[in-house]
């Protein structure tokens, strides 16, 4: 592609989508957030996002080379189907990208989400450079995306990257995925905030519950960062805990893949100061592989717009690794 | 390559190494075990190999078009280099592949061991066909192999597959590598006997003492498995335990890279009727992307002759997918 063509990135949220113009840099140019309607059913939604495009590269003086679309949930990436997603109830082996080209006339690529928003942090973001790196988004859920030579890791039914599925402890909190003890069950916001709940009733916890002015459902992953900013010790110990078992999974990624580069992504990424030292010591003290030099965790720096250039990405050279 | 023309594959061990002429099917067409003589310093070895491939290939009509070496410890394969082996305590960064090259008048290609017996199964073993798998050697320690897509996957620093020290327990034993509650600590032969020495004062474990000649000393996962298989409870449990273990990092290995297909290899692959009920179990138990129908857990067929094998194929072509 020449450097004034450009590609259209979306974002599908089930509630909005962000829908960007990104140069052949990575760059955004311009973007709109838009309603996506998932309840006015499938062919609703496609249309909503055919005429976002249209919006978006009215404004722009030439047509778009491709649009790449980041979807959450299982995604056929080869046929461009959404096998089954959280977001959409009722998509099951839905050909978005098909449908969608057919309204445009364009190439569509789609992209899980999170597989998107490493592709994204990898070309133009934290780990640009880096080869072989593992994001991990810390939300509502835990999400991963697992990137190996420049290329993302989907695995041969595009499942791979659950690294918030891992188990991290026996028994243990009931996941949304019906398993025990996951990671996302002791290390997502939602998880943190849980902890938090749990143990309102202790003494030590008097400083947060003031804070959420005594209603202890106002207590969320936002509200604890800023107490344990403040030197609060009972959001720095659960913030502490959850570093320590997102820790023991980077070790447990080094020592599968010598993966030593993590990109730490989502909502909870804002409480990375506090989450840093026992996430490290425990990579440090699980994988003999590791070593203080070796080992980079940084916060992602695209945010949101993350998953848009990494579907405009995809939309540009899906099988082309970053560093070519 | 022609189909008469055929590669020397070796598995380099501490105190024997074995050497085969190796067809380009991935069979041995004739083999040789020799002494590695590694007391005697790094230049003898070198020679050694170097008369053990030629010892090899006077018995075949034509010369050899390339060796394949598998060899314990850390491999830079790129440059050919042994960074460090457990084996050969005095190796450090040494240039194995050009040295043997050079008194051989031949391209010689290194691999590390469990890779290259992944590679084996892969390539002519329990693994053929299949792209994406992940092997386990269940030995004195518990090594593996990660292959992707029909290539190994090593990382950049030739570290990967790891299998053997994933954190299993929290605290824990500690494992050679030095850190606590390593998969190797409770899952390899040797650690399966610790555990029945360890527990050998408890009225279940007559039945296994008393096969040992009342010598607890004398107990290993061979006779284990042999009791087990009498029905012992006592050797039921301990290998139960084990495939739990093994079963949970088979999860997490699903879970990050979406593998679902396993190769138990290694000594204690004989006992596998006995680790296979719970190893199932701990990997649907905690892998919601797996199924029944999905998981595949196979026992390595190529047993010895796997390294070697595998160090052939990557004398062959080490860049091209076995499935090409």
């Amino acid at each position: 592609m020449n450097a004034n063509s450009y590609i259209i990135g979306i974002d599908l949220g089930g509630t909005n989508m962000r829908v960007a113009a990104v140069s052949s840099a990575g760059e955004i140019l311009c973007a709109e957030r838009l309603k996506t309607g998932a309840s006015e059913g499938y062919e609703a939604v496609i249309k909503r996002i055919a005429s976002a495009v249209l919006s978006v590269s009215g404004q722009m003086p030439a047509k778009p080379s491709a649009v790449g679309l980041a979807v959450p949930g299982a995604i056929d990436f080869a046929k461009g189907v959404v096998t089954c997603s959280p977001n959409f109830p009722d998509w099951s082996d839905v050909p978005v990208a098909r449908d969608v080209s057919n309204l445009l006339g364009l190439p569509v690529v789609i992209e899980n989400d999170a597989n998107a928003a490493a592709v994204g942090e990898g070309w133009s973001g934290s780990a640009k450079g880096v080869g072989s790196f593992v994001m991990i988004t810390l939300g509502t859920g835990v999400g991963g995306g697992v990137v190996l030579d420049g290329r993302v890791w989907r695995g041969s039914s595009g499942m791979a990257g659950e690294i918030g599925h891992i188990p991290v402890r026996d028994g243990g909190r009931i996941c949304g995925c019906g398993k025990l003890g996951c990671l996302e069950a002791y290390a997502s916001a939602n998880a943190v905030a849980r902890t938090a709940r749990e143990r309102i009733g202790e003494e030590k916890a008097r400083q947060l519950l003031g804070l959420a002015n005594g209603v202890p459902e106002k207590i969320d992953s936002n509200l604890m960062a800023q107490n344990a900013g403040m030197g609060d010790p009972f959001c720095v110990e659960i913030f502490d805990q959850a570093g320590r078992d997102i820790g023991k999974v980077m070790a447990t990624l080094a020592l599968t893949l010598d993966i030593s580069h993590f990109v730490i992504g989502g909502g909870m990424a804002e409480a990375l100061p506090f989450l840093l030292g026992s996430m490290r010591r425990a990579a440090l003290d699980h994988a003999y592989t590791l070593n203080e030099g070796k080992l980079e965790i940084v916060k992602a720096t695209l945010g949101d717009d993350a998953g848009i250039i990494g579907a405009a990405w995809m939309g540009i050279a899906s099988a082309r690794p970053f560093q070519s």
